[in-house]
């Protein structure tokens, strides 16, 4: 029995209709009216959802149910999107009106829980037990799946991987707190790391692939100059990787995953970033001797990520 | 159906028959004799547990199987102790030989995910799906039960929840690393930390409460003296539970458990730890506003919770 899949991002939904064997073959997309409620947006995304099974000829019975992936803060035990900063929504019951307006059952999980469940059972974690995503963005996030299953904790909202504190009384971090993997880790911080070094460098190689303008600086140049050899470029690659293996030293000790998957925007970098954050994991001897080898790999999942995601939900 | 549980230390092994309520209606100890062979002790296990049930008027038939708790490097999946630092075992493939004495079946955990197992099936854990045990003793450990059920990750080796790096490039840690959280939060940090704060303030009444030998200072000291006013060692018991709560506040970000269980010897602290505990972590807010709460509970398991902890693995 197929399976409908739905990615809720800021300005879109993406939808679509997933075969178990994580094919997408019907696609959807709902473009967010930010003017109208969190209940109307959802009302229009049960009405096309209706649209799409009729338009392939068939009936609700003939799915398993709708998966949804919604960033912020989502319970997945009332199916709530309780808060979400970008949508402005608070308290918005999601599968309740999709239930309604479909008569198919639902489930909703957070974006990044989502992803996990969709790397566990179509992508690169799929003959995988014990897996950890880590998702390097904007931010710092990712899932846990163990023991065969998504984690995702009281109501549904454990999980939030780069919210442990790596250094007290560190940076501050957007959360409130100080410290956190996210303010060190994240392509944000990587970012400003990239822009300290080139100030105290200005023959790096980093000013001419900006153009010499400092507001250019992206996650890729310090990655892409070092490459060349520029000094100033490798010693903020090899800071940055030291600060990402500080969370996977963590994470390898908490969970002693068969393998950590590295998703979001850096994992672009992948081989070159995996073989970098493998010596330094060697190194550390994931804090004992004689523990089982955690393998890192990258996500190959890409753009249809978030719509197998929340299909997945349907298959833990 | 009843169970064996086994709780092996470093200088006896404790057994005991288990009810599945978690009622202890038969022990043994077997004292280990260092000069044997891992081999020979855990023949002589073997032989202890048939006459047990011997005189018992019971044979194995009646058993689900024998539960073992062991300290060191346990994989699970082989029923091996791959290393054991006090005992001196190596690669002790525990399982098979008591198998092969008893005719029973046997699993075997590391002491402190056994624990775990106990809190969650025969303690204040009991009622709760997801929980992180943390004990504070000589070290950090405790172990992680998820979804319902113990979680070990990969050859039974995870949760190792006293070596998350909380201050990087912080204190050099036993394991090798340097900042982990055991380097902080331990009794044995703790006992460094009121050491330092007596050498710094000879006028504080912890010097009385020890006699005047800095030799005599336990894990007690700090929070005894603190009861009395004493200004040195209410900061020596603020800081600890500063450091604590870092750890504390990462489970939570990590788990969303329904609750922590406190265990080791500092637990004996009970509602004052709690206490301190609960405020610094509301202050934290858990790192993120409009979460669930999440219950802090001290162990109420006793000198049984070794052989409750081994039994309940068959529980899981």
């Amino acid at each position: 029995m197929n399976y409908i899949g739905i990615d809720i991002g800021g300005t879109s939904i993406k939808g679509g209709i997933v075969t178990p064997e994580g094919k997408i073959i019907e696609r959807f997309v709902l473009p967010i009216h930010h003017e109208l409620t969190g209940e109307q947006i959802i009302s229009q995304l049960g009405d096309m959802i209706n649209e799409t099974l009729a338009k392939m000829g068939t009936k609700p019975s003939d799915y398993l149910g709708i998966g949804v992936g919604c960033p912020g803060s989502i319970n997945s035990e009332t199916g709530c999107c309780d808060f979400s900063n970008n949508l402005n929504w608070h308290y918005l019951p999601i599968v309740k009106i999709l239930k309604e307006k479909t008569g198919m059952d639902a489930r909703i999980a957070n974006d990044a829980n989502a992803a996990m469940a969709g790397e566990a059972k179509f992508g690169v974690g799929k003959s995988y037990h014990n897996l950890v995503l880590v998702t390097l963005g904007t931010g710092v996030g990712g899932g846990l799946y163990l023991n065969d299953h998504l984690y995702v904790g009281n109501e549904g909202k454990g999980a939030e991987l780069g919210h442990i504190i790596v250094q007290m009384d560190g940076l501050p971090c957007t959360c409130g707190l100080r410290g956190c993997l996210e303010t060190y880790a994240s392509v944000t911080a990587l970012i400003r790391q990239t822009k300290e070094a080139m100030e105290a460098h200005p023959e790096s190689k980093m000013w001419d692939y900006v153009e010499h303008d400092i507001n250019k600086v992206d996650g890729k140049t310090a990655f892409e100059t070092s490459k060349q050899g520029d000094e100033t470029a490798l010693a903020v690659v090899d800071r940055y990787e030291n600060y990402l293996t500080v969370g996977l030293v963590n994470f390898c000790n908490l969970f002693r995953p068969d393998a950590i998957v590295l998703g979001g925007g850096l994992s672009n970098q992948r081989d070159y970033l995996i073989q970098g954050l493998e010596k330094k994991l060697q190194a550390t001897h994931y804090g004992f001797t004689g523990t089982p080898a955690v393998k890192l790999l990258v996500s190959n999942l890409g753009n249809d990520a978030g719509i197998l995601g929340a299909a997945a939900l349907y298959l833990d």
